[in-house]
């Protein structure tokens, strides 16, 4: 592959879309061909994935259907989009990835993560992830953003705060597994101290290309 | 689980939804709650999933998307129509299942059967199937029966005669394997004929629930 694979973690109104937005700023000035994208989503059929998924709806979704679901529509997305970004050489700043899987399903829903291991294995053995920023912020002032935003919650919008914090921790285990791989934001400091810490991984990302 | 649970396979116009309706009738006679139902569908979100992977569509969907979304949609189906309707003592007749998905993600499309068995284990390990009935009839003929009936072929529909041998092929090795479980019958043969043979099989099923 000879792009970059970058994805944005962290719970409802981290601000994942205005780091991604910087992202893409920061590597068109240095002439990177960027695709930003979304999971679940990202290509017309994996968002309507994303859509029976997140809708708030009547029928009990399980925690087991909402994984497969959610791996059906990353097959999609990574086949029809971001496999072929990477090939081409282009830098895809994807908002959530597996991680958020284990995070969600697995820590917050108690899917068991050797399952969640399995499929990912299925989907995506090939991909590496060269960089993940997780924008970690206390639980409650990230839900107090997300709500401010949408009048109509969403499947996870709407779980209870204890439900967020098992995600939450999700993320901490996640990181101390995989240091060098996770970066952990404050997403409570003042934006231009969280784009001062996004650009200086970034330009360590440029830094560090194939010459 | 206090029901029955029935499956039919077959390939494209073997006649499944036929039989189906003669097994709810007979069972219906033998004073049996029969719950008639499909996959991929069954329930209101399934039948979302059901019609995501059978509409001919502009992008690409991977055997392993496919396989994913087909597990999804078993999960939901499983959940919330299938085992509820077995535990209160219902038997379900179920026009396809995970047997289909070797056939036709496995067999036909390339599909590791490893991985199918891993998904079929995670979504429905408490389940058994009491009986699978297999209409099996020559490929050309039961796309010929298929086609003259819809007026625009879904995904499988319009698949080559090749994949349907394929398909075929993997519904014989899977009969082979589980012949205690898997009754073949012949599709090709006289609609009276193959009833009687179902109503044979359905009977033993009768005889044989606990007093």
């Amino acid at each position: 592959m000879k792009g970059r694979f970058i994805t944005l973690e962290g719970i409802e109104g981290a601000g994942k879309s205005t780091v991604a937005a910087f992202i893409e700023r920061t590597l068109q000035a240095a002439a990177v061909e960027v695709v930003r994208t979304r999971e679940p989503g990202g290509t017309p059929l994996a968002e309507r994935v994303r859509h029976l998924v997140l809708e708030p709806g009547t029928e009990e979704l399980s925690a087991l259907s909402e994984t497969l679901l959610m791996f059906a529509a990353r097959a999609v997305h990574v086949a029809n989009l971001i496999r072929p970004a990477l090939a081409r050489g282009a830098w895809v700043v994807c908002d959530r990835f597996t991680d958020a899987t284990h995070a969600y399903q697995g820590a917050g829903r108690g899917v068991p993560p050797a399952l969640i291991d399995e499929l990912a294995q299925a989907v995506h053995a090939d991909l590496r992830i060269d960089c993940t920023l997780w924008l970690d912020l206390p639980v409650p002032e990230g839900l107090a953003r997300a709500r401010s935003r949408s009048a109509v919650r969403d499947r996870f919008e709407s779980e209870t705060l204890a439900f967020h914090e098992r995600v939450r921790a999700g993320y901490q285990a996640l990181a101390a597994r995989e240091p060098r791989r996770i970066h952990r934001l404050n997403a409570a400091a003042p934006l231009a101290t969280v784009e001062r810490e996004v650009d200086a991984v970034v330009q360590q990302l440029l830094r560090d290309r194939a010459p």
